[in-house]
C-alpha cells in the first residue's frame, strides 16, 4: 500500500485550512476581513509558515480567500455561503405510471466523452479512486489465479468478497454472514434483482420524491408504478406519510437511500429509520435500502444502515465499489434477508455470475486495508467538491435559487426560480459541452421541471468553475 | 503468442490418430481386429515409429484400442459406436406457462464445488482456455491503463472490443459496424436484454424443443409464455412447423439457437435459415438468435448465422466469449439490428455498464490474432471429447438408449430407455457427487422426462469416465 497516494491522516496544510474554513464558518471571520498574517498563523498552530502558506494557497485555489498585494489576505465573498436549501417534497396521492426513459437515454449517450463537462452523472473521477493500488493487485492476483480469474464465479459469488464484505457489514448492519449475500453486477443490478424478487407488473412501489431516476426508470421498465412520498433535503422521507400511504395503498414494496439520498443528499435520523423498518415489518412490506453513498459521510461517523434495525429479514440491502473504489469493476451486492433465494435465482437469470478478476481483485483490496485507508482520503475529498460547487452556484446562480446541503455523497439538488425550464436548460447547457441532469427525471409526474442535479465527483478545477458559471448564465434564459 | 500452448496446426501424432480412426469409422478396421503394426505405419505415413507409438498411446487412453502383450493393438468394441440419435421432437398445439425455476436452482448451486464431476453444466474447463495469455494482457493492460481500467464504460461498450467483434463479424454476418453492437455481461444478459426489449408479460415467444433451460427460465420470470416447435436433432427448429405456428398463433418472438443447439447439437441448414428469417421478417416477429456456439464448429468452416440472411434488421444476434475464451470474463454481445436503442436501454437499466477490465483485455486478445489460434485448438479438443463421451455412453449405458450426434459444441443430448425417470437418476446420481442435466428442464411441459444432458466440456479423464459408467448403471435403477 503507497501511503504517500492514500494517506489515513491530512496533510498538516490541510489542518490549518479547516481552522480557517472553521472560522469562516462561524462568523468569527466574516467576507471582506483580513485573514490572520503567516507569522501569525504560524506561531498560533505551531506549525511552518511554509505549512501556512501552502494551506492559503490552496484555500485561495478554492476560492475562500484572495491576496492582495501588500496587504495579506482576505475572505472572499464566495466563502460564506448562505443559501437556502430546497423545500420539502409533496407526497402524491396515487401511484402513477413511469415515463422517464427517453430524457435518461439521452443523457448517459453523453456520459463517456471526454469533451462534454460532466456534471451530469454521479460518476467518482478516476483521479480520485485508487487506480494504481488495484492495478498492482490485478497483475498480482491474474499471474497467481489465472485460472480462476477465467472460470465461472457464479452465485452468491466469490466466498473471499463474501467474508470481507461480511467482515465490513458486521461494523455496520449487526451481524452477518457471508452466506446472507448475493454478489451482484453494480448496485445497479443489485436494485433490479431485488425489485424483480418482491414485486411485479402492477404492483406499486413507494419510493422518494425526487427518486434516483435509474429507479423510476426500473419501476418504468417492469410495468411497476410509482408512488412518491414527500422528502426532506435534510432528513430524508417522511415516514409519517410513508405509514399513511401503506395504510391506504397496497404498496408491494418501499424502496428508499436514507443514506446521503440521490439527490437530496438527505440523511434519515436513526429514530425515523426504526420506525420506517418496524412499520413496513409489521405489514410484510419489503423494504428495498439502496446504501451506495453509506460509506461517503461527511460527519464523524458512518451513519447506521435501515438493515441495522432489520429484526425480520425484511430489509434487502443493496450497495456496490462504484462509488468508492471503481465504477469499472462492476462489483456491488445483496443483502436480501428472507428474500435470498428469491433473489439469487434471479441474478442467475439475469447475468449467470459477476465477472471474477474483479470480485477477486476487490477482495483483496478490503483484506489488505486499503479500502479504509481510501476511503478516509476520499471522504474528505467529496466533502471538498461538494463545497466547492455549493459556493459556486450561489455567486453564480441568479437569487432565488436554492440548493441542499449534503451530508455525504457528492451530488447537488439545485431548485431554480419557479417557472425555469431545465429541459431547456439541459440542451443548451449541451450546446456549449455541459451536461447537466434536469429535475424532471427524478419524479413520474414531470414535478421538479425547475430543479437540477448537479455531480460534484471531479476535483474542483477552473473548468469545473466555468462550466458552473455558464449553467448560471443560462438559467436566466430559460425562466 | 506463445505458439506452443496454441498451436494452430495439430501434431503429427495427432495425424496418425486420426488416420487411424478414419479407417475405424468407415469400417476398414473392425471392432476386434488388429491395428497395422508401428513399423508398418511409420513406413506408409513416412512418420517416425516413435510417433505412430504416440498416436497408439493416445488411442489407447482413448479407449480406441488396446494392447495385447506380444500381439499388437486391437480395435476395442467401443470404437465403432452405432447408436441411433434420439427422435425428432412435437411441436406443442398451445403455448404454456413455465415452471423450471426450482431445479435449475438446485443443479447450479452445485456448479462450484470441486467434490461434484459436473457433467450438469454446460461450461468449458479451464485447463482448454488460454488462461496464460489473457493473464499477461490483464497484467499489461491493466498498468498501462490503470485509469480506464477502474473507470465505467457505459453502453454500447468499449470501442477497440466493438471494433474487433465487428471485424470478426463482418466474415460471418455481412458488413457490421462497432455502432450496430451493444457489450453485456455474457450471453445471458444479452438473451435477457433482447426478450424484454421486443416482448413483455403474457407475450407468447416460440422456442425449439428441447430449449435451453435458461431461456425457458427467463420466459418464466418475465411471465410470457413457451410455444416448443418441434426440433430434430439434426437439422434444428422444423420451419414448416414454425411457419403453421405464426400463422395460428399471436408469436411476439422466437428465439433461436439454429448453430449447434443446446442440448441436441443441431445445425439448421442454410436454405432453412433462409427461409426462417423471410417468414419471420414479413409477420415483422423479432428473430432472437443465440449463437454462442458458432465458433465452434467439428466440420471444414463456421456455418453461417440466422442474421446473415437477415435485410431488415429483424434478427437480434447474441453471443459471447464464455464457450471459447473466459467465462469468468462475462463479455458478451447483440447485434439488435432495428431494436438498437431497445436493447441500449434495457442494458443500462439492467447493470449500467459492463466491466472494463475484461472488455479491454478481450479486445486485445482479438487483435493479436489469439482469440483464432485458440480457437483452432479448442474446437479440436471439443470434438475429441464429445467423440469420448458418446462413446462411453454407447459403452455403459443400457440398451435402448439413444445419443445426439452433434455438430458442434459440446454437450450431448442422451435419450434413455422409455420410463426412466430423469429426475430421479439426477438424485442417484447426486449421491455419487455427480451432476447432470434432467431433461425436463428443456421444456415448459415436463416431457423429456427420460432424456439427460452430458456437458463434455473437460478433458476426458478416467473420472469422467467412471462417472459417465457410473450414471449408466444407475439409469437401471430408475426405470
Amino acid at each position: 500500500m503507497n501511503e504517500t497516494t492514500y494517506p489515513s491522516e491530512p496533510p498538516l496544510y490541510d489542518r490549518v485550512a479547516r481552522v480557517v474554513r472553521g472560522m469562516i464558518d462561524e462568523g468569527s471571520l466574516r467576507p471582506g476581513q483580513r485573514v490572520p498574517s503567516l507569522r501569525s498563523m504560524s506561531r498560533q498552530l505551531k506549525v511552518s509558515i511554509t505549512t501556512v502558506l501552502e494551506a492559503y494557497s490552496r484555500l485561495e485555489d478554492e476560492g475562500m480567500i484572495r491576496a492582495r498585494p501588500q496587504s495579506g489576505y482576505f475572505v472572499t465573498q464566495r466563502a460564506a455561503v448562505r443559501i437556502p436549501a430546497p423545500r420539502r417534497s409533496r407526497s402524491q396521492r396515487a401511484p402513477r405510471r413511469v415515463k422517464v426513459g427517453d430524457a435518461v437515454h439521452a443523457i448517459f449517450s453523453l456520459a463517456n466523452r471526454d469533451d462534454v463537462v460532466t456534471l451530469g452523472i454521479a460518476n467518482p473521477s478516476p483521479e480520485l479512486l485508487p487506480t494504481r493500488t488495484l492495478s498492482r493487485l490485478v497483475r498480482n492476483i491474474s499471474g497467481r489465479s489465472s485460472r480462476r480469474a477465467v472460470d465461472y464465479c457464479f452465485p452468491p459469488g466469490d466466498p473471499l468478497l463474501r467474508r470481507e464484505i461480511a467482515i465490513r457489514s458486521s461494523g455496520i448492519e449487526g451481524s452477518v454472514s457471508p452466506d446472507d449475500m448475493v454478489i451482484t453486477s453494480g448496485a445497479t443490478e443489485a436494485l433490479m434483482t431485488s425489485l424483480t424478487a418482491v414485486a411485479g407488473a402492477g404492483d406499486v412501489i413507494a419510493v422518494e420524491s425526487p427518486a434516483y431516476f435509474m429507479l423510476l426508470q426500473m419501476i418504468e421498465s417492469l410495468g411497476m408504478l410509482a408512488l412518491e412520498i414527500a422528502t426532506d433535503t435534510a432528513t430524508g422521507m417522511c415516514v409519517d406519510d410513508l405509514h399513511r400511504a401503506v395504510h391506504q395503498i397496497d404498496v408491494k414494496a418501499v424502496i428508499s437511500n436514507a443514506n446521503f439520498h440521490n439527490p437530496t443528499g438527505s440523511l434519515m435520523p436513526d429514530e425515523e429509520k426504526r420506525r420506517m423498518v418496524r412499520i413496513l415489518a409489521e405489514r410484510d412490506i419489503p423494504l428495498i435500502e439502496d446504501d451506495i453513498y453509506g460509506d461517503l459521510y461527511f460527519g464523524e461517523q458512518r451513519p447506521r444502515t435501515l438493515k441495522s434495525f432489520d429484526t425480520s429479514g425484511n430489509v434487502l440491502l443493496c450497495s456496490s465499489f462504484s462509488k468508492t473504489v471503481a465504477p469499472g469493476y462492476r462489483v456491488g451486492w445483496v443483502l436480501p434477508g428472507k428474500y435470498q433465494d428469491k433473489v439469487m435465482e434471479k441474478k442467475q437469470l439475469v447475468s449467470s455470475a459477476t465477472a471474477s478478476l474483479p470480485q477477486m481483485t476487490m477482495a483483496e483490496f478490503l483484506r489488505s486495508g486499503g479500502y479504509d485507508r481510501n476511503l478516509t482520503a476520499l471522504r474528505r475529498h467529496y466533502a471538498e467538491q461538494v463545497r466547492q460547487m455549493r459556493g459556486a452556484v450561489a455567486e453564480y446562480f441568479p437569487d432565488g435559487t436554492r440548493v441542499s446541503e449534503p451530508f455525504g455523497g457528492f451530488v447537488l439538488w439545485v431548485e431554480l426560480p419557479a417557472g425555469t425550464d431545465s429541459w431547456e436548460l439541459f440542451n443548451r447547457a449541451m450546446e456549449q459541452r455541459i451536461s447537466i441532469t434536469p429535475g424532471m427525471l427524478f419524479s413520474s409526474s414531470g414535478k421538479y421541471r425547475n430543479f437540477v442535479r448537479l455531480s460534484a465527483g471531479q476535483p474542483w478545477s477552473p473548468r469545473l468553475e466555468e462550466a458552473v458559471r455558464a449553467v448560471g448564465r443560462l438559467v436566466a434564459d430559460v425562466q
